[in-house]
């Protein structure tokens, strides 16, 4: 801390508050990534007790009122005068959420807690049993409660807007909506293209038989040629994968193994282990601080995209790695080119279920999405009449038709979950990863010549330094002009899919 | 509860606060589980302080004014009336557990469990370096604090009492160091006949090539035939391996594997097992009061090592048990009788290391422990002076001498963890394991038919009832009384050793 920050004792009695909040965050990361990981299988009731009065501590420590009294006292500090400087934006942030934590009535926040709970487990039965009917009340439930709470929190434009900047704080649901508008008229045109191409990618060849020691081996020498430090960090199994942090200097990924697909765990790793290099690249001196968290879900979700698409879907990455992969699965790939490899990998083809689909079609997924639950926020749309409305867009914009609910609208946990206002970042993080990409060749020269070689070391490097050290001193906007010199907008990635596509399929 | 339980709000009221303290010492069994188990290399500082964070808030919750009140409220209650029922045994043990820690001042917590966190990452270089003096000061720094805590808590004789009392609950340092004595001056001799003896134990047949996957299987098949029940728990390896519970149904223990070595995996193993086996035997509708927990460390060690010795090796185990391990490990054993194997594993003689030694000599290397840590806290011996005193007294009781300190006084590291007056309680648990083993003999008829047949379920049963369940409600001496009809001495544990030991070595 700066000494100005040092002699404020509201501001060192605040952040020394928020530090002893995230050693209770921190815990409760690991008694989450514990319970998916390595818990016996009968311990999950008192694991659940154990999670729940963890998060009471931590929102009772949130509400304080001695945060409200500290703030009060910051806001004409100097030390609040630039809002992107680390104090500033630490005092903004704070602000920001304790003021909108005060404004949610305890009630609901248990009652949306609950309903989350209950739905979740509700979801894997009515998935299990393809019953959307049987999820259907609770579904209802919590979407009535996400409308409270938009209510509550309050917003500009629309309720879903309040929804939307729990995971993407300062957008506005009117701007998400015009870009991926824009993304989606240009890439439902694509997509039909190139089914209608005559060309077929040898996708066969991910099926044959990758065994599973080996999968491990190029996972976790992949993971760690990007950037992910193992001495900071670990990669164990799980059913759903992803990236949790529990304290600045241990950043855990997960991924699972299927012997007869390639793809599956090694890009899931990639991706993870971008998650987990974004968490690692974070300023560990302002950990559980704004500065020293991430900007916003669309962002981390770019990292991600960044090296498990721009950079590993990449032929110059594979022009690398390659070998090494032909050497670990001699036998399913020894007579695959690496054209035909790199062709296999990057096959664009409508499919049902969003974490399968390619590249391409992912954001038709999330568009689908993204409007459904703005349709269900804003009062245009029952959620008993989901399945009808999903399959006809699904239809619209993928031509396709999901043969039941268990495969269609009941493929995600997230409403259930009570995630409403989460989807669009996924995809916002597409759109974000081809602009940062784009800006970090520009700037570093040519990134395949050293993808070539095997050095992802200057990419990293740039964006330890452009992005994460960024923290929340910037909005993921701000963010994002500031690193890439342009706003948002969908013609990057639309780009950069042709660029990689229109060759492959010979459009 | 009972409803005269449920109609005292001052004893609901305790009990759920001891509860909801409960969901927060599990969680720190968690932190400490995973620091020795699965986090990542550098992520110790971090976890060093989410540790002493929760520990804080643990000891703010037992020195909560109103656990006072509670506690007065209810001296006089009926529940209280009977010390040993469920009510009053809560009532006695969370009173004696108040009074005590309220003396402890916050600051000396806080400074011991970093100490001992701290004390337990140095150990490891100190131990892998050999360094002794890199030890030094944070050793004596955390004895200091152990003399500071013995003195805020009071004892009768002297200092030591007050930490023997933390493990032992009523013990005596007198009274222990009575009954070790009588056991010191019968072992010295017989250990000194062993050695003199001139049959030699084929021991070298336990050095051949263990492979570890086969190790591993066979560690988990017999503690799984034992009792231990891993839907309810987890195996997984350490360097020192131990045993932790972090909720109801969620015992953990740990293991280390040497190819070249079969005793070490396998008996450590059952040891752990028996310890789990404890912990899973507890009530567990009275998880974390003291009606389910573990009535004192002897009493946790009695039944390790019963299951590990007394049970493990014994011949009618191994009557039951060798066809499976020469099965397994055919290079190894297919050529060694079970006469020659069970007498290899029954070997006694001086080594250097504790937790590698036999069941006669390894009281030897405890009493020896024993015996320093209470000159240290009773300020007759200096922490810098260890190396010397220790080898010294290894010449004196075992005839032997450490080559270096790494061998020697840094083999262990409970002193850097901050347990001082832990070390007796490991030859409680022997003198315990043989009386209760005794009992259980006399009671269920001829166990070593029933071992013969791998059917260890009636011994564990009547463990459950005799002894698990009894929880706190009775002291560790009431406990062995109950069960055992005598005292405890060492004259059982000495009656074990020669039946075993003089016909082997033909004294």
């Amino acid at each position: 801390m700066s000494d100005l920050e040092l002699n404020d004792p509201n501001y060192s009695a605040l952040c020394e508050h928020v530090r002893e909040t995230g050693y209770l965050e921190s815990t409760a990361a690991l008694l989450e990534w514990d319970q998916q990981t390595k818990m016996p299988a009968l311990a999950s009731d008192y694991r659940s007790e154990q999670i729940t009065h963890v998060a009471g501590l931590i929102h009772q420590r949130k509400i304080d009122p001695r945060v409200g009294e500290w703030l009060e006292h910051l806001t004409d500090s100097p030390l609040a005068a630039d809002p992107t400087s680390d104090s500033g934006a630490t005092i903004r942030i704070l602000k920001r959420e304790y003021e909108k934590r005060i404004k949610l009535p305890a009630t609901l926040v248990m009652e949306l807690a609950r309903a989350a709970s209950v739905g979740q487990t509700q979801w894997v039965e009515a998935r299990r049993e393809n019953d959307f009917k049987g999820l259907a009340p609770q579904l209802k439930k919590i979407f009535e409660l996400k409308k409270s709470e938009a209510e509550a929190i309050g917003y500009a434009e629309v309720p879903y807007d309040a929804l939307l900047d729990e995971y993407e704080p300062g957008a506005r649901t009117s701007e998400v909506a015009g870009i991926l508008e824009a993304l989606r008229q240009e890439l439902v045109p694509l997509v039909a293209q190139i089914k209608g191409s005559s060309y077929r990618a040898p996708v066969d060849i991910l099926n044959r038989n990758f065994p599973i020691d080996q999968q491990r081996l190029l996972g976790r020498t992949a993971s760690e040629a990007i950037g992910f430090d193992y001495r900071k960090g670990r990669l164990d199994v799980t059913h759903h994968p992803f990236c949790t942090e529990m304290g600045p200097k241990d950043c855990r990924i997960t991924t699972r193994y299927d012997e007869t697909f390639f793809s599956g765990s090694l890009f899931g790793t990639l991706h993870e282990a971008g998650h987990g290099i974004y968490e690692q690249g974070l300023r560990s001196e302002y950990y559980s601080l704004p500065p020293g968290k991430y900007c916003s879900l669309g962002i981390h979700e770019s990292q991600s995209r960044l090296w498990e698409n721009l950079v590993g879907r990449r032929l110059s990455f594979w022009q690398y790695f390659y070998p090494q992969a032909q050497g670990l699965f001699q036998e399913a790939l020894g007579d695959v080119s690496l054209g035909e490899f790199y062709r296999a990998i990057n096959h664009v083809e409508p499919s049902l279920i969003r974490v399968e689909a390619d590249e391409a079609t992912y954001n038709l997924h999330i568009i689908i999405r993204f409007e459904l639950e703005q349709a269900i926020i804003n009062g245009e749309l029952d959620t008993d009449d989901l399945p009808d409305a999903w399959n006809e867009k699904y239809m619209r914009y993928l031509g396709i038709q999901a043969p039941d609910d268990a495969n269609g609208v009941l493929q995600d946990v997230h409403w259930s979950a009570g995630l409403v206002g989460y989807f669009p970042t996924y995809s916002l993080g597409n759109l974000y990863a081809s602009q940062i990409f784009d800006a970090a060749n520009a700037q570093l020269g040519d990134l395949d010549t050293m993808f070539q070689a095997g050095d992802f070391v200057p990419l990293k490097n740039w964006l330890n330094e452009k992005v994460h050290h960024v923290g929340q001193c910037l909005s993921g906007p701000q963010l994002g002009v500031q690193v890439t010199g342009i706003e948002l907008s969908h013609e990057a990635l639309m780009c950069h899919l042709r660029e990689k596509l229109i060759p492959i399929y010979g459009l």
